[in-house]
This record gives C-alpha cells, sequence and structure tokens, in this order.
C-alpha cells in the first residue's frame, strides 16, 4: 500500500510498505479521507511538538475514516464493509484513568501521527474495534473524518456544561473555534460570539450561526451586552485565553482548547472574585455517538468546512494549504484518489 | 378590578375588586395572558389538590403574563410599559433552601393559585420585581405566558442533564410533554421519542419534533432500538412511571414530572443493577432566562400549543376545555377581553 | 489445591482440583482470608438469586486477599510476595460502560461467586493484575479481605455525596450497614442515625460511631431532630426504603444498596415535592484505592467486624454462621487454615 | 458603646457612639470575639485592597461572635441570650446570583470590614437574622468567632470535591493553610502535604494532622510520592499557585485561595494536558453548618489556632500581632475585655 512518510522537517515522500493485518480485537481500515489537522502540519514544519519528537520516519493524519477491509480474531462488532470514523487514540484500557473513564488521560494511550505511532495518511490501517464508530449513511466520507475535531468541541462543550441559557464566546475562528460555534449552539447556547482577528473566518461564523463576531483586537465592550458564562478558547493565544477569562460573567466557565505557550499570564484575581472555573482539554472521550448524532442530524455542518480535497500524492500541499491557500478552512486528503 | 373567583368546587364567579397596590420592591401588571393549567383544571373540579384545600374563594391561574403598570418603592429594574412573564413563585428569599438556590424548595413559598394565594385570573396582579421577567418582543403575549409550562421542562432536562448523545423517552404528551420534547431537543437530545394513548397527540408530537412516537399500551420493544438515557414522565401515570424507568439503559436517569399517585411501585432493582437515578421536579428555580432564550430563538414553538382563548367572563368554560373540547392542547384566558 | 464447591443448594463438599495458571496479565494468588457474604449464603441455600442460577458446581467466596504467588505473561505491577486485595470482578475493559468509567455495569463482567464463575473458597485463585491491588501492612489479612464490602460503602457514599454537614441515616445493621456508618463518618458526616430491628447490632453501631440508633419499627421522630439529608439504605427492606426516603430532608438523596424485592412502592410525591434523589448501586468503580486509605488510616475499622474464623474444610458452618451463631457479623474463611 | 476606628492607615482610635438598633429582621449582637484577619491588617497598614478604599472612618473585623441581645421586627429564629457566630456578608438575596444559590457573588453584597461598611471591632454589631448562626457550648467564643474562617476552607474543600482516597497538597501554612489541613481530613482526604517556608508553621501543621510537610524552596520531589489530587493554595504566593498546578496529578483540581497577584502566569499546557481544573474562591457561601458541626464534634480544632487575645483598647496590636509577636497565628479582640 501507498503511505505519506515524513523523513525529516519539510519532507514528505509517498513510498509503499505491505498493508498492516489486523490484530486480535482489531480491524483493517480502508481509508477513505483523512482531515488535515494543525499539528500535522506543525510536525511537517518543525518535527516535533513539545516533547514528542519525530525520530524517525512518521506517517502523519489522525482524523480518519474509511471502510472495514478484514476484521482480527475475535472482533463481532464489525464486518467487512462497514463504513467508520475512526477514534485515533487506543488506550491500555487497564490503567486508573481508563477505569475511571479518562481513558483520554491513560499514559499508555497510542496515538495515530503522535511519534512514534503512524497515522493515515495511508491507504490501509489498523484500530482496535472499539474505536472505529459505524457511521450512518447520512454522513459523507468527509464528515466521517471530521467527527474527530468534532469530538474536541463536543468534549469541550461537556466540559463547560454548556447548556442553554448560556452565552457563549467562542475565541478564534479556525477548523476547531467554527467547530465550537455549531456544537456550542448543538448543546443548547443560545448566544454565541465569535471573534478572530480574520474577518474572512468571521464570515464563515456568521453563516454557520454566530449570533455575533468580533475582532479580537477591539476591547470588549463593557456594558453593552451581557458578559459571557462560557469561554471556549480555541485559537492558543495568550491575548485571547486570558481576555477571554476576564470577560466572563460570575461564576463563568474557561475551557482552554487552543495550545500555544506552555505558561500564560492569566487574571488569577479575576478567577477569583467571580468564581470562574479553568479547565483544559485534552483530546476526548467518549465523544463519538454524540458526535454522530449531532453530524447525522444537521445540527453540526461538518461538510461545510471543507475547502479542499488532495491526492496522497499531494498530501504535502494539503500540509501547507492553510496557511498557503487564501479561504483555506479544512482540506482532506483522499488517500485512495482526491 | 375583574377577578374570576374560585367559591365551591364547580362554582366560578366573575366579581369587583380594588385593584391591589405594588407593595416595596415589587410591580403592578395589566394582566394580558393566562394559561391554564390542569392544576387549575383540578382545584376547579375537586377544591383541592392534596393537602392545599380552597377554604375561601380563590383566583387560579399560574401562567401569566402582562405589562408593568406601575411599581412599588425601590423598584429600579424595570419601569411602567416593560412586557413582563410572571414567574408565579416567590420564596422568602433568606431560608436555607433559599440560600442554597433552591428557592423552589422554600418552606415559605408564596405561590399563585395555591391556597390561600390568589392567582391571576384577574385584570391586574402584583408580584416581587426579581419574578417579573421582561420579555421581548419576539415573544406573543400567549408565549410569555406559557414560560410557566416551560419552566417545567426546562427544569426537568436540567435535573435529567439532558445532551447530545441522549435518547430521550417522553411519557405524556400532553402540554408539559410537548414542552419537554421541544426542550430536551433544544438541550441536544438527538433522539426522543414520546409516547402516549392519544394518537391525536401523538400526531402533534411528530409536528414538534419527535424523532419517534409509540402507542402507551404497546410493549416496549426490546432489542429494535438502544435504550433510552433519559425518562422525562409527564403523564402522572404509575405504569408509565414504572415502564419508562425499566425501558431505561444502564446509567439512565428518570425524571418523574406529572403528578399522580402518593405512592408508586418502581422497579427497584433494575434502579439498582443498572444503577439508575430517579428524581422528581417540583416546580423549578431560575428557569425564566433559558426559557426566554430558547422561546425567542424558536428552537421551542410555544404558540403552536394554543388551541384557544377565552375572555375572563368565560373562564369556566377555559378551565374545562381540555376534557371537553376534542383536539384542545392549552388555552389561554384573556382578563382583558379574548 | 482444594476448593469448596457447591454442588446443590445446601451441599458444599471440599474436592481437589489443579491449580489455576495466570494467563497474560494475570496474577496468581494463593488465597489468605475470604470474607462470607449474604449472597454466599443465599447461593448455598437457594441454587440462585434472581436470574443467576446455579447449574454447575460453583466455587462460592468473593470478599478475597491473598499474596501473589506468580505471574504470567506482561504483568508489570505485581511480584510474587505481594500482599493483596482482590477485586472480584473484571471487566471487558473495551465496553461503552467501560469506556465511561463505569465497569461495573459493564454487560460482560466476570465477577466471582456468579455463576458460572468461581470465587476464591479456594487455596489459589487467578485475577486481573489491575485487580490485585497491593495493600499496606497496616491492614490485617481478615481486613484486606473486607476491603470488599467496604467499596460497597465507599461507592454509596460517593453516589450519595457524602460530606460534611450531612446528615445520615443508615437503615440496616448488618456488615454493610456498619461500613455504611463507619465510611459516611470518614466522607466527614458529621450526625449518623443507624436503625435496625436487632439491639445487639445498633449496640454494635454506637460503638463504631453512630451518633443515634433507633429501632426500625418505631415512628420516625417528627420535628425532634433536623431530618437527614442522606438515606443509605442496606437492609433490603421494603418497609425501610420507603420510610427511609419519607424521612429526608428537602433535596435529600437516597441511595438503595440492600437487596429485596424486585418492585418497591416509593412514596413519589415526597420524591418529587421534596425533590429527592433516588438511585441504586450494584457493586462498585474505583473504590479500592480510597477503601484502603480509609482502613489502613484506622478511619474505619474492618477487623471490629469479624466475629469468627473457619477452615476451608468448615466453609459449610462460615456460610450459615450469619443466622446461626448468636452476635455473629462478619465471618472468614482461610483456605489454608483458621 | 466603644468602637475602634481606622481612621488613617496606622491610626486606629477607640471611641464612643450610640449602639445600633436592629432594623426589622435583625438581631443586635454584644460582640464576645472577632478574630484578626489578614485583611484587616491590610487595610490598617495601607488603607485599602485592591478597588475597596478606605476613605472615611471604618470599624475593621469580620470574624466575630456573640450573643443576641436584641431582635428586630419580624425576628422569630432568634431570641435574646442566644450565643451565635456571625456571618459577615450580606446579600442582596434576589439578584441572579442569590437566587441561583451563589450569594457569596451577589453585587449588593455588604460585608463586614470592607469600605464603607463596619465591622464587628465594636461592643455591640447588627446583622440578619439568617446570618447569625446559633451555636452549641461545645464551641468557645474564639472558635465561634473563627467559624469565619473555617468556612473559607470548608467552601475551598467543597469546590475541590475533596474527598477519600484524595491527595492534598496545602501551599501555606497560615491560619487558612492550618484550617484547610484539618477541613480536608475532615472532608476524607487520607494524605494531607503542607508546605511553607517557615519551619515553626510547618511544626504546627504536624501537630494538626499533616501526613507530611515541606519546605516550599525545595524542588517537589518527582516520583517519590504519588502526586496530589487537590491542591488548596492558601499562599497567594505566584510561585506557590504555578508550582503547586503542577504537582498535580491528572484530573487534578486546584482552588486559589490566597490572595496575592492580580496576574499570575500558570502552566496551562500542564493544565491541558492533564485536564487539571483551576478555579478561586469569593469567601463562602452555606458554610455555617457544616463549620459547626466540624469544630462542635472536635474533627477540626479552632482553638488550637489562637496565640493570643487583646481588649478593644489593644485592638492595634492585635493588627499587627501577626508580624510582630513570634509564633502568633491567629489573635482575638474581645470587645467587651480580653
Amino acid at each position: 500500500m501507498r503511505v505519506a512518510l515524513l523523513r525529516e522537517p519539510g519532507e514528505l515522500v509517498v513510498t509503499e510498505r505491505p498493508a498492516p493485518q489486523p490484530p486480535a480485537g482489531h480491524v483493517l481500515i480502508r481509508v477513505s479521507a483523512v482531515g488535515v489537522c494543525g499539528s500535522d502540519t506543525h510536525y511537517f514544519d518543525h518535527g516535533r511538538i513539545g516533547d514528542f519528537v519525530v525520530e524517525s520516519p512518521l506517517v502523519l493524519g489522525h482524523e480518519a475514516a474509511g471502510v472495514v477491509e478484514a476484521v482480527g480474531e475475535g472482533v463481532t462488532a464489525l464486518r467487512p464493509g462497514r463504513r467508520v470514523s475512526i477514534e485515533p487514540g487506543v488506550p491500555d484500557f487497564t490503567c486508573e484513568q481508563c477505569l475511571a473513564g479518562r481513558y483520554n488521560l491513560c499514559p499508555g494511550m497510542r496515538f495515530f501521527a503522535t511519534p512514534p505511532i503512524d497515522g493515515a495518511f495511508a491507504e490501509y490501517v489498523t484500530v482496535h474495534e472499539a474505536f472505529a464508530h459505524p457511521v450512518p449513511d447520512e454522513l459523507s466520507d468527509d464528515a466521517a473524518a471530521l467527527l474527530e475535531p468534532l469530538s474536541v468541541a463536543v468534549w469541550a462543550c461537556r466540559k463547560a456544561r454548556v447548556g442553554p441559557g448560556d452565552r457563549v464566546l467562542v475565541t478564534g475562528a479556525g477548523p476547531v473555534g467554527l467547530l465550537a460555534l455549531q456544537t456550542a449552539r448543538a448543546f443548547g447556547a443560545t448566544d454565541v460570539t465569535v471573534q478572530d482577528i480574520n474577518p474572512d473566518r468571521l464570515a464563515v461564523a456568521r453563516t454557520l450561526g454566530a449570533d455575533r463576531t468580533r475582532d479580537a483586537r477591539e476591547p470588549w465592550p463593557a456594558g453593552e451586552t451581557r458578559p459571557p458564562t462560557v469561554l471556549l478558547e480555541c485559537s492558543g493565544a495568550a491575548v485571547a485565553a486570558a481576555g477571554g477569562i476576564r470577560a466572563l460573567d460570575r461564576a463563568g466557565r474557561a475551557v482552554l482548547i487552543g495550545m500555544g505557550a506552555a505558561d500564560i499570564p492569566l487574571p488569577v484575581s479575576v478567577i477569583q472574585q467571580r468564581e470562574l472555573t479553568v479547565t483544559g482539554t485534552f483530546r476526548y472521550a467518549g465523544t463519538w455517538p454524540a458526535a454522530i448524532a449531532l453530524a447525522a442530524s444537521g445540527r453540526v455542518n461538518l461538510d461545510a468546512l471543507v475547502t479542499g480535497h488532495y491526492d496522497l500524492a499531494d498530501a504535502r500541499h494539503a500540509l501547507t494549504a492553510a496557511r498557503d491557500v487564501p479561504g483555506s478552512v479544512k482540506v482532506i486528503v483522499r488517500p485512495h484518489g482526491a
């Protein structure tokens, strides 16, 4: 099969390797679509993210969907031919974190496209059957792949306990911010503001249901509107995190999703006086059923984010589309042909 | 002013009494619309509900909206002319339950149309300014009145922690059931089943977004669909409560909203083996802002429930419309003319 | 090795069978102590509990501790010689319930001494390494075995969210009730009442820290003391469940632990008017670390419950001690000699 | 009556003024004991705390107890002669925050010794009857006064959801830290570490039950012990907040209690990767019943913190004792004589 290998920062080559065999409890999946994430681009550019360093050639891509091609021993829930969305991080299942239902915090997690685990820029991949989620016909292949970033948004909205009556501020209108916007609305939020510095992205946010958009560089309009009860920080910018927290209403909840600097000055006296809750998210746990339901019912539009398709041979350009192609939001690699 | 007085069970007379003056912190409201609730009908028929006995003439009606006519001393948040929805139960504010945010459980609660407190079948009423909630222009007078039963549904969905991924079973398709259906969807539930024994009401449920309806007399179809994660029991029928609980998935949550028998046999072994949570609701607390937002944004359609309007002089017929008028769902009394 | 086999109701024979080999990820444990639970006695008497029927000879016993004798392939956390307490229910780890942190609700659970899974009335047993919890020297072998019923109490107190300021009512002063009493105090409850019909057991409850005991047949003393905020129902008696719920304060929480009738009439109108929460427990999940800490620090006294020791050859009498030996609370079988 | 008035920073004078009359719903209290808090000292030294500026003469002191001397109109729960502990912040009761049970966040809060509201360095004060909490005989006057700082600790432990199995790190061993230590243990924490830079205070922590103490300047001992699950930050030092958060286990909870810099650099990437929850506390809500129960049962020792008593005439020295008197932990002013 063909895979796209990251050999060195900036050097991606398509090469052949034997298709894997599914181990017991695993399935082999013919990959139909893979979304490109900012972390893929970061590995491509820099060869590392924080402590994760690409030390040997790595297959990128972790937002993936496909069709079950074969099943390993003991697999009972899936059969060949089933369309599935891949949850790309498989934990060890038996550690304290896993047993507590926090498998995303499992120290033994093996996550696609995180060194040294290969990802999905490949014609075939294997995954544990419990992490290959059947998808209904309503979902396109692209949408099935994008259930992964949607899961990030679902997890954040759960952490923030978003519901009717909440006023939500989404900082950053990239793919995750646009999904956070839609997901917050699907959780019942009746007032969602999106901020960014890019007017094009804010225009997309408005078409996707933002009640209000604002230029992140403008001062927060004190008193004009009621302060938000929830911050979903999707930009990774320190100023957005601190400013968003400062904008919150008493008893507000801030969820820091976007990755940025290791340390950020936060307004602790405001956190105290208003008894704000600040938390961060690390991927997700148990989100696929809700994400599938939201996308299948049309409450979240995943296809609307897709601005380009690339063949595996062209994965290199897919990885840089977000910065090189104007108006690009989310691009998809199709390992068997765009 | 004119009020409709319940003198004896079955005897409602329209009479004159002086309009009230708003005490300090209270507002005087010119009542525009009052929904008729099953409890009003029950008082009309029987002169009591449980321990609450009508011992002297009582004004019924607790689902009310109107316009601020005058304000008492110290009122700052409202001015004459403001359209408001009335939250009809005012607590003592300072007891342990109030201070814990559970003001609906306040032993000193004074609730409209609950003996000996008069209700809103009157041209004017007074209420504490904090319990007169301004409504936006998007809401009709009827809808502003029906924020009260919507609050019942919002409170129940909060108790059940309804969210995306939940499969909700609503038992009973009366006004509260139809609101529970819509509210559960607004909270993100992606699969809502409504059951009743009345096919006409089930038809209404389908037009209001039920994914599925079922005849309550049919056995629950084991294995056909995934079991519900949430039960919102709105019928008050013992068999619906027990059957609905029995139908729940592991870790499911049941909220018993409908009032019925004092004691009901519940499937305790099922509650234990699946670790279900069963709770009941008593009115609501802090629901108006969310209810207003849901109704104003169109996520919950309150006007769709209204099947008739009555003048105060005709309040007697309004009280019995639900059982006498075929197809009746919710009727409205307009104290200043239908 | 020797095991005690339940062949027919009432017929327990000690026989020889080969000691098991630990599969990969499992450890072999030389069993030092096994507590006798009411469910063991029930299987001995009736050959079944609900849908679980003893259809072939079964080894009873699920409250067990011992010493690691050998480890299977891939075991890293344990070595031979380590004293451990056995968590007797091992789930499939990968189902929806397990991934949600509710592994006690796993449909694929394999639980000691639940047909057709053998228990610990045996010289040796194997268990998954994640379910063999190392215990500190402060704990006796008996106490290490009794971490299992202590886990039941810890789980119930977590479900009830017991904390300082709570007034707790424990109904039933058998082993689980006496542990619920101690555990509720360890969670910070500052007022614990225990009720039973057996004055001897109530005397034990007082020595173990009950602030107050009462005869279950007396009417609840309305108004004398403040109503409890939490009910921990440990008797399985319908009248205790309903009466205990009726005794609760507004917003109280009831946890039904004791197993009894499948259906029980519960005071639904009280549940509604006071917005009580009623739930049941099914075993426990993730409780051993807390249980170990509570027992090792002396906050819960497990040894105080032990009223007798039996050799494996005498397991038959251990199974009936609770009803045959006056003053018996909890007895222990020692497979390698009492 | 005599009061101690702060006229200018550093200038405290004892003067006479008429004793207040209790308004409706309020009680007049003869003050028996008032604890000195760091905020009193800060006002004394600097004349301000953040935005709160002493612009006219102010009576300090907000940790107070006494005896009801007279009751205002409509008071039903209290009678003259009743010993009470004063909850020193009375909210407006009817705002959104109050109705949600978060009265500590009420924008209309009137708090003792916070400009322009006078405090309790006076022979008599008045307070709303709902905020004068009867105390049992087991509590000394000093202890009754110190229920106020104990409430800070109870609130923090509730925010952190401390319970059995938790490993708690308390940073800062001043009065609040020493109460947080004891309170965490009373909530069931079975492993509490206290850090400070003052070895004398760490010695006190050990006598009050700390399992372990450490010099705050030493690096955190990676791997030696299991990381804490809860941080109770009581020092206000930026380095303690950031270091304490960094020390937490996956899914840990940090509560920032100590007041310090407005903005503090926090390890956001750690908050994200471990999904930590960070919150701050602002006083407390609904804590007195639990605090009374903890102190009366002896689980928290308040008298052990008291290192000195002062007459009102000597309040000036009480205010500076914490820095001037070696070994001082908490001092008490007795308005009617030390």
